[in-house]
């Protein structure tokens, strides 16, 4: 198998888990009777760590992207390389963005499939949607983006900072990151932190078929997209004054 | 000791650490009057992934599986061992499911005594059988199949994936993997992901002279085996891909 | 400073540093207007964890043992020395059995000297109390004892399993333990498994000049010292059988 | 760069990061209307390790002291350097204290921007202040006092032990002390256990044109300053015994 198609099979099958176990965590906490129900953010912080925890071991191969902020974000850093062996170049770069988008809407559909009864009984349309994609608790689009600035800010530099220091710690240490995210500024927006992790599940929303579910909020989808993406691009060029 | 006594006896001793332990997560949950009662689904999953690193540092020696799903799992990958030193025939085979099943059984009856004034008092019989073994929240024997399948792939595929990738974590790496599947694919069935830690105790709850115990819902009791068997299989076929 | 000395000033600050945070967590959780109030098992559970975490970094040069079932259960295994350089003997043997106790004891009054204000304040004489010493939910002496047994045993054989099997968690380890047992099997009488973390905040709780303090339950506290002494006592035999 | 450049960048960027995970996690629970909404002392004690976890990796080039009690406490033990090759002198010394007070400063000041929305629908006084700085539950500023000394004193004095020590751990290690501390000690003041975490957020809160906003109680302003001073020296003192 050549470069592109291990980008392919390791980002596509690692954003995957990122998403199954993340969209799942959070039907555990807000669809009906699930065992999970009401279990807090907490619950919910912890789930997305660990979600990220086992997408990262599974895309280990080609550098767990798993988020096209921290592929924009090593590109503006000027990285060498992607993952172990792999360049950056235009294609890699697709392929790194278009195996995270592919991979985020397969987890989000597998995650329906794990919670298929609970989906059937939901008769919320928000709550539906927010098992799948995030959204602020107080609309207003310039400080949400700010937010998600913020958050994607710290979630890239920190992973940059992690490459210039030893640890043993591997992918605990993203995973603990993530869960420091959520629970400091996932507040207002709910942590998108990763455009594919919003789009790729968006679009898994609008195409599955769900009782009861409303509008996939097209109108606020570009928040956690450019969102992060300005984020993950600031702290790659602020990690360069180290 | 012989290969074939060292799997029986670590083996069990895993095992029977792991449902002892995570039995008695859950019995401290539900059960009346305990410290930890009300202590919601985070508890039980800290629980059980803790109960998982327990197992697996007792159970260092054989490789530590612990779960049919894993043995199969490994088998289906083409392992050339199952342990340090242990190879995989029809011999070593039939002991790892032996001792697991056997260890699970011995698991659930050291919870039942660690809380037996509190089952002596306990008088909904699905809560007591909620401490031994998992049910669904909502019925439906196909969907919760497949909520089984995909939580036990997440589990082997992860855990054949970490062999691949160097890391310091140990047991470790293991127990947050199970705390991360609870979280997020335990919702709708309460995670059995493992045909041991379902069955053994099962029949212990059989067995034991609980008062107002009921049924140990055998109806139900072929799909925390048969879903997980899937799931190893089909991750250890899946893992072949790298 | 001789061996002798160096036990006892090691082994009193880290058992002092497991007392103040153990005690502290439980203060926190129970006693009226703490900003912890209410805050639940698993953070007591977590508290604990931690507080063994700190005091075997504190004890590091010693082996850490805080613990009188871990020091009977070193003997019982046939441990050739009790850490790094300190050989097993009826001195080491007395010499750490008195600095646990005289530990434990100063740590309890440090963690009352930091909730000052909050003990002044209480008025319910068996909440006062279970900051100190651990009780049972429903009395019963034997299976009360069964209890701490059952949850002695796992502490020190894993401990003593740790020691077979390579690994890089340090004092991670054996407080993830704590949190694990805590969470599965601290639900019927508080998890003492610890001789010493019962009875020298048991005295203290006798001696300290608190408004409102009741009995100090001495008829329980034989239970705390014959269950965990048993328990590790049976763990340090049975670890011999690998 | 030179020598105080560094240390000015690198503690800055650190602090900056602790305070605006560790304002947010608050800022997240008790704020109206976020996601975090009412999660809990737990929630909080993770959110603020996890802070300290991103900010040592940010600050790591530095030793990472974020805090003028670590910086006191070390200068107290007799350190040799400050960090990897930075000396131990006034200029250094002054350097750190400055840029942790900044970094504080700031990292208050992005945690607001985050949350900016929830501040302007934020009608309690009280609430508000509490997302910046530290207050005690019973106001009684000798007890206050030995509140924040032994907490600080538990803080500094393990991190001395940790590097008499191996281990693998890194930053984990100081983040689960800081979850412990914050779990066991922060009951009565909120554990600042760092003056310039708790100073340069209150100024901000001085500062900052927030609506609602009340006193930014200067009255009790100097105890998590003086405290921490206290306990830090104390450690680095005591450290010395062994």
């Amino acid at each position: 198998m050549g470069t592109i198609g291990t980008i392919f099979l390791s980002e596509i099958a690692g954003t995957a888990m990122l998403t199954l176990l993340g969209g799942g965590v959070v039907a555990n906490v807000i669809l009906g009777k699930t065992k999970g129900n009401g279990g807090g953010w907490l619950l919910i912080n912890i789930g997305w760590g660990l979600a990220v925890f086992a997408g990262v071991w599974v895309a280990f191969l080609t550098g767990a992207h798993l988020n096209p902020a921290v592929t924009f974000g090593l590109l503006a850093n000027g990285a060498s390389e992607y993952g172990p062996g792999i360049p950056v170049t235009a294609g890699t770069t697709v392929a790194y963005l278009l195996a995270e988008l592919i991979g985020a809407f397969l987890g989000a559909v597998l995650a329906w499939m794990t919670y298929k009864n609970h989906y059937d009984q939901e008769t919320d349309a928000g709550t539906i949607l927010g098992t799948f994609s995030t959204g602020p608790e107080i609309r207003s689009y310039g400080w949400n983006l700010v937010t998600e600035i913020i958050a994607t800010f710290v979630l890239v530099y920190v992973i940059i900072m992690f490459g210039n220091t030893p640890h043993q710690l591997g992918p605990l240490a993203v995973a603990l990151l993530v869960v420091g995210i959520g629970a400091s500024l996932g507040g207002p927006t709910g942590y998108a932190i990763n455009p594919a992790r919003d789009l790729g599940p968006r679009i898994a929303h609008a195409i599955l078929p769900i009782p009861h579910k409303g509008s996939s909020d097209w109108g606020y989808s570009w928040v956690p997209i450019v969102g992060p993406l300005i984020g993950g691009v600031l702290a790659g060029l602020a990690a360069l004054a180290f």
